[in-house]
């Protein structure tokens, strides 16, 4: 492999200086881009086109192909997992996604087993024909849900506002979720290995539902499940540890225990003060976010003007990649894409300039 | 008027010591209970029922004619106030809230004004018939939505998961987000005050979307105009101060700043351990929560061991309101509210005693 052309992200996570501030945006790659429902429609379905590795690694590379984005992630879901546990994933046209079975009871945890990894060949050839792609332009990002995330859509079977069957589970029956859960982080992990040994050069755990538990069962059920996912990580064939970012939305309270699971990097929603953020966390790891995707609905002067107040904001210390504080929204105007990367090159260089001049 | 026979709830709200912890449940009147159904089938529609104040104040009645519940809530719903203001409130059947206006430009912000109060009279004549049919058992508490609140329904026009675009007038049109919400603020004073002269011994704001606002936009548009509806809020006939209480749903990260908005209690949801808002707001309020909703879903023992947890995390010094973090659910089984009830009164009382006990 080539050695990166542009590694500011990977040295933000390490929170090593960089010239500027990086910037991806969680779901880059995705209906709010003209060439993807090009591919999209061609594909004929959300999931053919997931599980086609040419499509998925032609989707990966769009945004990096039309925007300077520091970082691209693969092309995939979270629920890729669970369906190669055999749950049937479906996405019916304009709903979410929906299981054809569930895991509510005793004998369906028995059923239960990590998925043989070769079922999810697809996603590992996406990883590796997407890196291939790339070309060495900027570092790929592999990712997989939560386990307690996964868990939720296994449990309800399908999306929901609040997930109170996962929630009443917790608290009838932590024994079950629990063994749901250590399943998923084992399956995780593989998952996550398979995705290095394709070339991905840092990881990431989307734990979407882990702000809908308590305190207590955040803690058993979701943070310490993926200090263990955390912990299983594989080296990179280099032999380099591969950093790992964790976000867990509406975790804003939990940051400083984020912070010590064994990630590089700690994504915070855009509800959460950025200088609180840093305070909470320390210098120990990196943060990711946090511009409320809403202002991309607004015009390309006040998509401007919000990155530049959020790089001051996050100041000129190492350790911040610039991103939204969730998925990109589907009406979002690709030139306000453009017009929030360009601001946040260009202050943040700016902000390192200053912070070095003499006063 | 009579005194009240048990007024532990407006002790607490003090923070005065009282022989046990009061206890009431957001929602308490509703579609979990067969006597609210069969009612609400007799009214024909939930608005239909919310505009009848001899039925709304039977509804209002109903939880405390069964349970030894130690406070009462008048039946009605936070969008009362934008349907005055004339943007044609209705509830489709099976579905949410839907406003036949919407406030998004200029032009409906100008045309916006506080509603006339008697447009109203129905909320405050429940009150009264509510007050007179609880002879001084419990007291009543009034309610209203947050300013912020409304002003999310008002823009949107109906419910919504992310209420996208509230969050993009607050980043594109802030001036017209803030003459929003200004209106309402003066319009919810207006009238909560009513909800006074007609008898309510408290008061309480429901900031349902507030935690849906970045940090700094939530202290502008919901905190500052809580602040102003508690500042404008009247005394009782007999001269004394109401308590109000404040409840920013996703709000754990801000309750400190909450307990400085002039009310005498704050709500908390079940992702905040209590023991830590404790810590947040000091001695300043009164806390009210914050049991999981989902709780009530399991079984009469996980019910009362859960309570009986969250007892001893309040601790045995005053100013704990029991209540759950949000709405109780329509599943919830009748039996389970009162094996809920029966552990917080037990368990409080006992705990009380131990802590007065020598060593």
């Amino acid at each position: 492999m080539l050695p990166l052309v542009n590694d500011t992200f990977l040295r933000a996570l390490r929170r090593d200086p960089t010239p500027h501030t990086p910037v991806w945006l969680m779901r880059q790659a995705g209906r709010y881009l003209p060439e993807y429902n090009a591919i999209r429609a061609k594909a004929g379905s959300f999931l053919a086109l997931a599980t086609n590795p040419a499509l998925a690694a032609e989707v990966t590379l769009q945004p990096v192909e039309r925007f300077p984005l520091d970082a691209a992630i693969v092309f995939s879901d979270i629920l890729t997992v669970p369906d190669a546990m055999g749950l049937g994933l479906s996405f019916a046209e304009g709903e979410g996604p929906r299981f054809a079975m569930t895991v509510r009871d005793e004998e369906a945890v028995d059923a239960l087993a990590v998925p043989d990894m070769n079922k999810l060949r697809y996603v590992f050839d996406t990883v590796a024909q997407s890196k291939r792609a790339l070309n060495g332009r900027v570092p790929l990002i592999g990712f997989a849900g939560s386990p307690f995330t996964l868990a939720c859509y296994m449990i309800e079977g399908s999306g929901s506002a609040g997930f109170e069957s996962v929630r009443r589970m917790a608290f009838a029956r932590p024994d079950l979720l629990a063994r749901i859960v250590k399943i998923n982080a084992i399956a995780v992990a593989a998952y996550l290995n398979e995705q290095i040994a394709a070339g991905a050069d840092a990881v990431m755990l989307f734990d979407t539902w882990g702000g809908l538990l308590t305190a207590e069962a955040y803690r058993i059920f979701s943070l310490a499940s993926m200090r263990d996912v955390i912990a299983r990580l594989r080296l990179s064939d280099a032999g380099d540890a591969i950093p790992a970012i964790v976000f867990t939305k509406g975790g804003g309270a939990w940051l400083s225990e984020l912070a010590d699971s064994g990630a590089a990097g700690v994504g915070v929603d855009w509800t959460v003060d950025l200088a609180q953020a840093r305070r909470a966390v320390g210098e120990r790891v990196a943060l990711q976010g946090n511009l409320d995707p809403a202002v991309l609905l607004t015009d390309a002067k006040t998509v401007a003007r919000e990155s530049i107040r959020m790089v001051r904001a996050a100041g000129p210390a190492p350790g911040h990649i610039f991103n939204l504080g969730h998925g990109i929204l589907p009406a979002t105007l690709p030139d306000h894409v453009a017009a929030l990367i360009e601001a946040v090159h260009r202050e943040s260089a700016a902000l390192r300039l200053e912070s070095c001049a003499p006063p």
